[in-house]
């Protein structure tokens, strides 16, 4: 069989939801998630990506009130709900969702699959606030084996950690699915793509992996969001979106997984994953030699 | 002091130069780059980049041919020129030379002061060809303390490597100064910057430090070269440039190199460097799983 068979074969549609949650509301978000996802699988998506948080909002006031928000993975009533589309519509999704685990509360991302529950993955790099409600995520980075491809996901400000990139694409990801509540920046520049933007496209040429960034939009309690939801191919280059800045809309993008492995090797010599020098990176971060 | 004078007490003009050298006219080469470096002073530039093998061109033919182009560092005819116009001018230069140690060959960036040679960067990540020719770099990732501020150079493939950026910040740089001979990427979507300014724009932002990218232009042997040097905030936007992606020029910027330091704390619970997490990285990644 021949590549262009193999390309041929397999194309996938990924859709990244761009929606408003309110805090506190998650009936009312839980229901425009449904709305949303069963739009996007109607439109052909197999790969649904949601917001971070998408279940509960994002400013909390109190632990208490994220704690009041939060339910347990995959037994709550947000992983079931997803569930339960993710089985009728035959399809994948990818949503954050505000996480408990006995009194620990976790930034999460929730993977489901046509056949029920795959995996979570815990926010490492917590932001701002929520270093007061969240603890650090504790399962490292996951890459899930689906009936898809590869999918490894991750949040928002991990993005601002190249080494979160390169981990999952050691570990072989196709696609990095990002549920993001991306905020403004300072020095952003008007008339431009979202920095958010510039950083997942450099990752996404480095790396060779598709990244499907889903954002929220809005501002909540005084904090405004961005939007921009955006689907980059392995080339670096947007293939669906970035979406707008206040809108709630579905991006899409037409992809086949398997074109991100074959897109390593650049020549006879370099390949951009087996090029790196583990050796020497541990010997230069190990030991910082001024307070930076 | 107030941080404000600070700020205005030491402005340093950068200035990448962006030239055509020609492979094997290494004497028209060093007039031209004369030329240029005399100019960038005259303009008040204080920090100069060259591009990548600046001295020698790129495209070598043989082995025997990048030997006889090769000389010693810091006792060679290129190294002793640019370290004369660095003392008589007053300014540093940042330049990439065909390296010859004993009968070992490397592609490397040569920073010179006004006190004389500083030091040698030898490039890690060898591109295409060039692994026939050259050695890896052995001197890891050096960052060197001037009266500028803190200087760490790479050299053009190594910017595909996310990690090189995070060890120089991590040893303090405030500017990363990259001689470059970057050449067409395929998928690169016209009318877009190149995918190697996205590359160094995100780089800059999510480490928070200026970088300074000299490139060349022209093509030499068939192998045409990108130009659209740049000088980057450490915000990740632009100052200087892009260049053209055809044309010698000289591209500016005003910078002071402290603000790189400053804004690396984004509120009360983060610093960009900081909230790294290397444990969880280095277990990630000390064993892929799976052939990537």
């Amino acid at each position: 069989m021949s590549d262009a068979e193999i390309v041929a074969e397999a194309p996938l549609r990924v859709a990244c939801v761009q929606m408003c949650p309110n805090v506190g509301e998650k009936s009312t978000n839980l229901a425009k998630s449904e709305e949303a996802i069963r739009e996007a699988a109607a439109t052909g998506a197999r790969l649904v990506v949601l917001p971070e948080l998408a279940n509960s909002g994002y400013v909390f006031r109190t632990r208490d009130e994220a704690f009041e928000l939060s339910e347990p993975v995959p037994n709550g009533e947000t992983t079931e709900l997803w569930g339960s589309l993710a089985n009728s519509l035959g399809i994948t999704i990818v949503a954050g969702i505000c996480e408990r685990e006995d009194s620990a509360l976790y930034n999460s991302a929730v993977t489901i699959g046509p056949n029920g529950y795959i995996g979570t993955y815990r926010k490492v790099h917590l932001w701002g606030n929520e270093a007061l409600f969240f603890e650090p995520g504790n399962l490292g980075f996951p890459v899930f084996t689906t009936d898809l491809g590869r999918i490894a996901s991750f949040i928002c400000y991990d993005c601002w950690f190249a080494e979160v990139f390169r981990c999952c694409a050691l570990k072989g990801a196709d696609i990095l699915c990002v549920p993001t509540n991306w905020v403004p920046i300072p020095g952003q520049h008007e008339g431009r793509e979202a920095m958010a933007n510039i950083i997942v496209m450099a990752a996404a040429h480095t790396n060779s992996v598709f990244v499907a960034a889903a954002d929220r939009i809005g501002t909540e309690r005084g904090q405004p969001f961005i939007g921009q939801s955006v689907i980059v191919s392995y080339t670096g280059w947007p293939i669906g979106g970035p979406a707008s800045k206040d809108g709630e809309e579905i991006i899409y993008a037409d992809i086949n997984l398997s074109d991100a492995r074959k897109r390593r090797t650049w020549n006879e010599f370099n390949h951009i994953l087996r090029d790196r020098r583990p050796d020497v990176y541990s010997q230069e971060t190990s030991e910082p030699r001024i307070r930076m």
